[in-house]
């Protein structure tokens, strides 16, 4: 077992990559290695090392040093210079199709935080529209990737050398239904319904029309409708098709949170105990997942924290079931994941660092 | 035709109470006519005619002569000696259990913001356990009572007695799926699924655990799964059995409207016309429903007015579509709703008053 | 008295423009005669008669007719074949600037909801950088300008051809100190301090990094110290020297409402009703504007009202004040305070069409 | 110094007893020895070992352990059986007054956080009206108790058996303005003021009409001007007369966070670097303040840390200065401050374990 490695962020500008490096600062094995941040420079910030990080993010500055760090003009001579074993990327889905292959063939293993290469269906991933699609080199990058949502691929994750990190919604979606699809319960012929609601920050950095505080407060929208880019992930990782369930985002006028709804109709009549014991049974050695016995979950317990929360009602008939599952969108859909990889990747404890 | 009318609100104190007060005080039919606003008083304020409507709601103090409007001590006397002809109760329902055959008795029109009278089938009615359940007077009240959504029943309502204006959720989820089901369209056997979400000035005006601004604010919480008092509003109406639907409310960090997602199947492949087609001819002589053509609607353009938008989005197979509805809960789910069917009940234009 | 006129708005597609197209489709003078729109509208749009009211804003479209109404494609001729009497400006100052000289030419009154012309003093303008600065025509078209606050300058507004709107800042910050320094009761050396607070509207429709939701919300930010645009104003209006006041606005994490908190210092101790006394008489004819008696206003009681509300908390020592202020940025800050003027360029009741 | 310690915690229930409880199940120096929680808790609960923490705090249950801990029902031999040496107490002030003096009887250190014993001039405690002012007991009792701010306090703190933890307002006010009354810069006669702005954390977890969702929530409202608890402490600490600083507190639509705009006047003409150097000396030794050089702080960059952020912006006649403190009104402002009083209580790294 590695006692401690180096890492890099590439990315650490947007709201992902202010966790991320806000979780790798705090993680006890990396201790005394801060990660390296790069990325696009301007010259003058070049000159004089690079951006201070606290410039970036003013809540990532404290006076126990972290306010010396920078965001350092990315090359990779400057990443090899480093020492950089393992690189995370939160960057936009085309850089990380374009520098994936390059890390990995520098000997880093990569933890992509991006859409790139989560899908090995082409189907799938034509929604992307990658501009490398079909390519030799796409080819073999996605074959070596694992999806990482370590309490579904946990073995393959210990081996990986490039962690494909699961989206935001695809997280909350696929960790409730899973376990009963892997079951046997469900009766797909009747649908699966998802409907979900994420807070603002799982629409990026960039002023948009929707994003603006004028159209999200206030306000609840449905988007994506029968298209949105994560349903890929859901028919991959639950084993699903495209015809058995339907996924709805809604934008809600919070800053960060998911909570899902999910509708399903069982083959036969359960008790709430035999659904428990499910969940129970699947998530046994998920320390990252939290499973209500009695009540409902709700996005004001899941906020900065990586767990994913499930609970659920029965209908007195036994054959529909009302799922809740919450999770932060930044931690357990995004940066927090992405540390539980890293430690599951090291053969460190999985919740290290994120307590 | 009536010119005018003397109406009374009996539970101004509450917030669909305030709106009700707000959309009577500038109806042009009732200018120079303001409603008598009684309640319970007490004797101190009584001995002072009252107390001011502009202590209890702030906002509805204007310089143009609400100002002096008050909130007078209840009782029968007084709203006889106003002359009220149409009286509104936005009162909790055990109190309009009590009031209403009262009220009707002494040969006024009521209309009843309450869920006291808008279910006949007892075995609905069950979930409020109210006192008088049983009883004849109860019997005799319940069975003049109609359901008040105009969309549905507008000829009955011309000639009504009493009004069971209908609930928030209920009017969100109806006006959607009445038209799919009256048109045979809806593939009933997998189920309908309506996923709600509301803001908070439908859980009432009393400081509660649930209503603090700790528990609601960035926040999302899913409540009264398999068991919510408006659902058998939507089996009487809709003309749905229990197992057939499946409908969630959640509490969203608003203050007010409702956004309700539908997720339907089709016995047959329809197409984006064939369903607009149903909507249009549905509601072509209904005023307060927008029906979106080409996009869906969200919660920010309903608030504080009283329409019901309806959208929908198709699945290219034709097979499923998920339909979303707004509306403001206090409005067109609460007491725009009720001025409305004051003005059908009065042969008045429909949307009067609630531009 | 004119008994109606035809008015035009430019400027439609901000938040102050939808404020103002909703008012004066509504004001009862007005009704039959809607507004021109009109701005940059592509050939396209421009081809099929402009782009529809209800696309730029889906809350104005109602079923009623206003769904008709188009953003026409601007140029002077398109006023002039439509009859434009009044002509709405709620565009960036820069473009005020060059258009409010060529209305006031073609014989339009002119009401300009922006910076241009509300600034009597060159060192006042400055922070403006105007580019026509010191032209003869700036010069000629400043001189017609009247500061359109009429509970300041009522008689004035009623001839003026060209009204300058105030900003939504000063409007909080001159209406409650300008009874208080008219009756000379200040010690000004002492210093006023006006903290002022603003929800998110105030900063404008385009997506700025400081619009974006995750930076207003949860959040309170200071901003435009010793140096914001509306400082000029409060000079020239309040008719007090820059060191004797500071003023200080902050971002508040809602849509719309200012509330502005300020502190005075007394030359003679007062009493609760000598305070009191003053405020009603300089307000006594002022329908728009709300004296507290007992209590403080609330930007909840304001908003979505053209009022102006101004309460305060006097010392027991009577030697020094806090008066709050609250009102709606986009009303009496904005759109409201604009169809006011109108009401008293042409006689009508001040408050017509703003209930 | 003491390696470790045995804490307990009255009042956990409440907000700053949620983050207290966070912060010392988190402490390195307190690994493997949780706090006992204490408190009234029905014979039922009692009989099964009282309430389990994760029913009381949901966001508290992780599933490493603390899901084990649970609220015990309150007695002084519990407190005894289990060792306790240091006593925090996040209870009413009253229950302060009567619980304090038996703690330090019994032997123990005591951390209050309420406003029990912050006050050593009687005339600031008349707001209070404590039952037990003027007894002995309460005399012996305050001569002991140190005001437990570590940045103006620390060796006092360091050796003290009783902290009286600071108000959060007072915490955002003293720290901005101590360093410059402290240097004898400001001119006091022509007065200070203090706008502060709290979310609604700060009211308390009681449900009432204040803290209903629908009364904060979109709204901004001043209270408890020249008259707040606080007061006292600013008087005590700054060294300032009444007559010489106004504080007016208001309510803001956010969860946690404070912001205090404070306005001064200085004696002398000043610059920024001379004021800067005098919060730099100030400050040189206090980890958990953060001086913001060039801009301002904000609510959200202090929001769930222990940092009180300050910044300021100086009149270019330098006569002048507005300055802005942030802080998170549960942690630097109650439950953060009071770990780091154990920290100097204890001998530890001030800033241990609030990270």
């Amino acid at each position: 077992m590695t006692t401690s490695t180096q890492t890099a962020v590439l990315g650490v500008t947007g709201y992902a990559g202010a966790e991320l490096a806000r979780l790798l600062l705090h993680h006890p094995r990396l201790h005394g290695r801060p990660p390296v941040f790069a990325g696009r420079v301007d010259e003058k910030e070049a000159a004089r090392g690079g951006v201070p990080l606290a410039e970036i993010h003013p809540q990532l500055a404290d006076n126990n040093g972290t306010g010396n760090l920078r965001l350092e003009s990315f090359s990779w001579d400057l990443l090899t210079a480093r020492g950089v074993e393992v690189l995370f990327l939160a960057t936009p889905h085309e850089q990380s199709r374009e520098w994936v292959p390059e890390a990995l063939a520098r000997g880093m293993r990569v933890i992509d935080l991006s859409g790139a290469w989560r899908l090995s269906e082409p189907s799938n991933r034509a929604v992307y529209a990658f501009a490398d699609e079909g390519s030799e080199r796409a080819a073999a990058t996605q074959a070596q990737a694992i999806y990482g949502m370590p309490e579904l691929h946990r073995d393959q994750i210990a081996g990986a050398r490039l962690i494909a990190n699961p989206g935001c919604y695809s997280t909350s979606v696929i960790l409730p239904l899973k376990p009963l699809t892997a079951a046997g319960l469900l009766d797909l012929d009747r649908g699966v319904v998802a409907d979900s609601k994420s807070g603002v920050s799982g629409a990026g950095k960039a002023p948009t029309a929707k994003t603006h505080f004028m159209y999200a407060a206030d306000n609840l929208s449905a988007y994506g409708v029968f298209g949105h880019r994560h349903s890929g992930e859901l028919l991959e990782q639950i084993g699903i098709s495209a015809n058995e369930i339907v996924f709805t985002p809604h934008l809600l006028p919070i800053p960060r949170g998911i909570l899902s709804t999910i509708y399903v109709h069982f083959k036969e009549a359960q008790t709430r105990d035999s659904i428990a014991k499910v969940y129970q049974q699947f998530f046994a050695d998920s320390p990252m997942v939290r499973f209500y016995e009695k009540t409902l979950p709700q996005i004001q317990y899941v906020v900065r924290t990586n767990y994913a929360d499930i609970g659920f009602q029965l209908d007195p008939n036994g054959r529909r079931a009302v799922i809740v599952s919450c999770l932060d969108n930044l931690l357990k859909g995004a940066a927090g994941q992405a540390v539980q990889n890293l430690n599951v990747m090291l053969g460190w404890p999985e919740s290290e660092g994120l307590a």
